[in-house]
C-alpha cells in the first residue's frame, strides 16, 4: 500500500496517563469498611505515590470524609494544607530545622521518631500534639525501649497518637507480624494507655481487628496495589498507562535491536515502536523480559518487549497480532496487567512503579471522576 | 548522654539534589573540542534527564551559544521555546495528532521517522523544514531502505537534516558501529547528499571523527556520564544527592532490619536511618547492596546499605564509623561515588538513574553557577 495512495494513518506521540479516582474511592472505602470501626485515614506521601496529592486527598476529604492525611514531608503537607482546614495533616519524617516554619504556618503535625528529635521539637512553641513512632522491629525511625525509658513523664503526655509500623504485614503467617503485634501492645499499654494508637498501613488492614487500633494508614492498597497478595486482590485498579505505535517495522532474520543490540531476531518478526520509554517511568529491567498489550479483533493480545528499554522508547514483537498500526495504542499497565503484574514481571515491588510513573510530565494526564 | 542535658542536637529531614551548571558547562566545552569542527548541540529531553530543560538550556544558550536542542516531545519543546528564539528546537518523537498545534505555534521541528509520519507532515502548512531519521541497524524509529526507496524526489526534498543513532556506540569496538557508519554513509549518499548530517550521540562522539558529521547530539555525556566506559571518564561530575540521618540506632545481634526482614544483624550493629528513598529515585534495587557515604575524621567512609530500600528512608550499616549523629549528611550520588557507580550496583545504567532523581519534588534542589 502505497503512503501516497493511502488515507493519511492515525499519528500520536504522547503517552497516556489515566487516573481512576472513582476506583479509589471505591477502594477508600472497601478498606473502610474491613478496618470498621478504626478510622481510615490516606497515606499521600511522594505525592500520593505519583498520582496527585492534591486531586487524591480532594476526593477522599469530599466524598468521603477523610480527615486524616500521611505525608512524609513538610514540603508536601504544605501543598495540600490550605485547601483542606478541618484535616491532620501527619508528617512520618518528622519535624527539622529545615522545615519547622512550615510546621508553623500549616498546622503540621509531626511524627517524632527519636530523642534528637524530641529535643528539638520542645525547643519549638507548637500548639498541635505531635504523634510519638516507636520501633517494634521494623528497626526503621522510632524509638527504642532505651530510648522510651528515658522520657521523663512531662515528655510522655506531649504526644496526641503512638504508631507504629509494620516491616512483613504482606506475608499473612510471618511470624513478625505477631511479634511487632506483642511489642506494640507492650509498649502502648506501659507509656502510652490512654493515648489513640496506629500500627497498620495497608497491608495490615489484612491481618485482622487485632492490628487495626484506632487508625490505619491506607496507601497501597488505596492505588490498587494487592498488599494481601496470599489472595485475589480486592482493590479495584487506578491506573491506566498506555501509548502509541509510532511505527511498525519489519525485522529481517538475523537483525539486532535496540541498544547493545542484546536482542536478535531467530526469523522474521513485526515489531512495534512504542512512545514510552524509562523516561516516561517504565522500568529498564523490563528490557527483554516485559509485555506491551494491544486491543486486536476484540480481545487483548500481548507482545513481548524486545531489546532494551530505552528513555523514550520500547520495542515489542506483534508478530501474529493483526492490523497494528501506527497510533493504535500499546497498554503498559491497565485491568488486565496491572501495577502489581509489571513490577513483578519488572524485578520490583508495584510501590516502586506507582511511585515513578506519575511523576512525568511528559504524560497527557487525565483524572476519571463521576 | 541523656537528651534533657545535652546540646540540641541537629536535625534536618529534606534531601538535597544540587545540580553543578558549572560543571555542565565544562562538559559542553569539552566535548565541543572533541568533536569539532561539528556543531555541538544539546539533548535536554526528559526535562534534561530530571535536571531542569530550563535551567540547563539557559546556561548553554548563553554562555556557550548553543543553538540547537533536542527534546523528545512536543511539550517539552514549548516549554523552552519561548526563552530561546534563536534556537532550533528539534523533536525525535515526531509529530503526530495530538502535537501539531505545538509545532505551530512555538515553530519547533520535528524529526520525521516514518512513511506515515511524513504523510501526516505534509498534509500540514508548517514552514519549517523537518529532520528524517533513517535506520542504520539500532532498529528502533527511522525509515527503511524500503521506506526511503519509496520516497519522491519531491519528498526527499522536504527535509534539513538526516539523522540516525548509533546502538552499541559505548563499546569502541563492537561490530555494529563500523556496520550502522557504513549504514549512514550510504544512506545520506545516496538519498541526501546535500543534507547536513548528525549520527552521533554523546557516546558517539568519543568513536574519532568519521562518527560526528555536522552535528553531534550531546545529552547522557553533558550530564557527567561516562559514555565511554572502556577508559576513564573526562567529564565532570554534575549532580549532589545528600540526604540527613534522621536517626542513630544500635541493633542488637538477630536483629531484622527493613521490609520483608531481608538483614539480620550477625553482630552488634549501629546504623543510620537517612532521610531518602525509592520515592526520590533512589532505585529500590540498592536494597542490601547500595551504600551511603560520610565524611568522617576528615575522610570518606562507606556504609553499606542494609534492608530494604523503602519509600522515603534508606538504613545503613556505621559501625565502625565514628561520630555520625543526626542531622549529618549522607551521601548518595557526588563526585566520590558517581552516576555510573550507583548505577553499577543498582543494576542498571547511569541514564535511568539520573531520569528518575530529578523528577522528584521532595528534594531542596539547588543549582550552581558561577
Amino acid at each position: 500500500m502505497s503512503i501516497f495512495t493511502s488515507p493519511v494513518a492515525k499519528i500520536f506521540t504522547q503517552p497516556i496517563l489515566e487516573i481512576d479516582l472513582n476506583n479509589l474511592l471505591d477502594n477508600y472505602r472497601k478498606l473502610s469498611e474491613i478496618i470498621a470501626p478504626a478510622t481510615p485515614s490516606a497515606v499521600i506521601k511522594d505525592d500520593a505515590y505519583g498520582l496527585g496529592a492534591s486531586e487524591v486527598a480532594k476526593i477522599l476529604y469530599e466524598q468521603a470524609e477523610c480527615r486524616n492525611f500521611w505525608v512524609a514531608h513538610a514540603i508536601e503537607g504544605a501543598k495540600i494544607a490550605k485547601d483542606f482546614p478541618e484535616a491532620n495533616i501527619f508528617v512520618l519524617q518528622g519535624i527539622g530545622e529545615d522545615s519547622v516554619d512550615l510546621f508553623k504556618q500549616y498546622s503540621l503535625i509531626p511524627v517524632i521518631s527519636s530523642p534528637e528529635m524530641l529535643a528539638f521539637w520542645k525547643k519549638q512553641a507548637i500548639e498541635v500534639k505531635p504523634v510519638i513512632q516507636v520501633e517494634t522491629g521494623l528497626n526503621r525511625l522510632g524509638f527504642t525501649k532505651a530510648n522510651l525509658k528515658r522520657l521523663s513523664r512531662k515528655d510522655l503526655r506531649i504526644f496526641g497518637m503512638v504508631i507504629s509500623h509494620l516491616s512483613c504485614a504482606d506475608e499473612k503467617d510471618h511470624f513478625m507480624n505477631a511479634h511487632q503485634l506483642e511489642e506494640f501492645n507492650f509498649i502502648k499499654q506501659k507509656y502510652f494507655p490512654e493515648l489513640p494508637a496506629s500500627l497498620s498501613a495497608s497491608d495490615g488492614a489484612f491481618l485482622g481487628p487485632d492490628f487495626h487500633f484506632d487508625m490505619v494508614r491506607l496507601g497501597a492498597a488505596l492505588y490498587g496495589i494487592n498488599t494481601a497478595p496470599y489472595r485475589p486482590n480486592q482493590m479495584q485498579n487506578v491506573i491506566t498507562v498506555k501509548a502509541p505505535v509510532l511505527q511498525v517495522k519489519d525485522l529481517a532474520k538475523g537483525e539486532f535491536v535496540g541498544y547493545s543490540a542484546t536482542y536478535r531476531a531467530a526469523t522474521k518478526r513485526k515489531t512495534a515502536i512504542v512512545s514510552i520509554g524509562y523516561g516516561d517511568g517504565i522500568p529498564r529491567s523490563l528490557s527483554n523480559t516485559g509485555k506491551v498489550f494491544f486491543k486486536s479483533e476484540g480481545q487483548w493480545k500481548e507482545a513481548r518487549i524486545i531489546g532494551r528499554v530505552s528513555m523514550d522508547n520500547i520495542i515489542c514483537d506483534i508478530s501474529g497480532i493483526e492490523d497494528i498500526c501506527t497510533g493504535d495504542m500499546g497498554y503498559i499497565i491497565f485491568s488486565e496487567y496491572t501495577l502489581d503484574d509489571i513490577a513483578r514481571d519488572a524485578g520490583t515491588i508495584s510501590y516502586e512503579v506507582l511511585s515513578r510513573v506519575g511523576k512525568n510530565t511528559r504524560y497527557k494526564r487525565s483524572y476519571i471522576t463521576k
